[in-house]
């Protein structure tokens, strides 16, 4: 039996981590075996990469150093947490993924998206999502739920025209690979995102099971 | 003006930091700028970078996972250490480059060289050594003097096999690239080394200024 992984996707401040966890309330109560996980970090060496990935006193990291040090962390996490998990036929909801070095270091830090794909292809071992759901914000509230945490990491503390960047790219992203990318709109309530999630992940199952 | 790079590999034990260190105050003597660094490191961030990868408790690392923390510090390196020293016109002396990669990772952790080849060329912009001095040693004189070093690191630790591997990957590489790649036998005593290595940079400087 072959798992199912479902990544999360948006800038900062979407409501990527309170939607996964209400996902996987509900795909417990319908039978499934779910694993949370996140990047980077979801293993203890990844915590490590993520400390150093976040901490503000690496200012000097330069834009090669950062993409390579989230590919070092997600292949820790595939080979340890989501292979695994995948292989035991489970459903694996992870809060950022692939597509994240892809629109902040491949097209925020400009560093290209062409060379980040083939590097996500080794650090992965060609474990891709099934489904990725991006939580789209209007600027204005992402910023507001942002700016209401406190301390910024290293990268929530980057200038505003990083950010509308990254805005950019997911709106690439999710035109570029309909399919896979479906996008919500993250701007209502929590129950009503929470409904249109469910409303995409039981299609996704439908077709998979049926199609 | 641009620089020199000269890097320092071979398998542990071999004495290249030993030779750097010769090889660096003789080119001071010649009048040359020497910046003296080493991989993994070689900066603050490549400095945390190296202890999660030599930490004997990461033990878990998977091999994809060692090889793109290892190009995380690289690329660190010579965006902060290397690429400014040759834009000054110095001498850098490193001990280990990315050589040291294709061989550890790609040959005797078995993740070929295709792929690492080319993360090697995004992690560096395409910073290649001018000149590789390769030491060395036959299997025994090396199990010594790491033996003789006390507790091993995560990658001093390996099986005797790994190790063989390593040592056989640097033949092929000075194999592959005899131009820029010169085995020196480091089995005789630290002055004879020292001598054989000073031979083959001053035909090196000679062959760039008038060949």
């Amino acid at each position: 039996m072959v798992g199912v992984l479902i990544t999360f996707e948006g800038p900062d401040g979407g409501g990527k981590t309170t939607q996964l966890g209400l996902l996987a309330d509900h795909l417990r109560r319908r039978g499934h075996t779910v694993v949370c996980t996140r990047e980077p970090g979801g293993t203890a060496l990844g915590d490590k990469i993520r400390c150093l990935l976040l901490d503000p006193a690496n200012a000097a990291m330069a834009p090669c150093t950062e993409a390579l040090l989230y590919m070092a962390a997600r292949a820790q996490h595939v080979a340890e947490v989501i292979a695994p998990a995948l292989g035991r036929g489970e459903v694996v909801l992870s809060d950022r993924y692939a597509d994240s070095t892809l629109v902040y270091q491949g097209t925020a830090r400009r560093l290209g998206r062409e060379d980040l794909d083939a590097i996500n292809l080794f650090a992965t071992g060609g474990v891709t999502p099934d489904l990725t759901i991006l939580l789209e914000s209007d600027d204005a509230t992402l910023d507001g739920r942002v700016a209401g945490r406190g301390d910024a990491d290293r990268i929530e503390g980057e200038a505003a025209a990083f950010h509308a960047l990254v805005r950019e790219g997911f709106r690439e992203l999710a035109a570029a690979e309909p399919d896979r990318v479906k996008a919500v709109a993250a701007d209502g309530g929590v129950d009503e995102v929470h409904r249109a999630v469910v409303e995409i992940v039981e299609e996704f199952f439908c077709r998979r099971a049926y199609g």
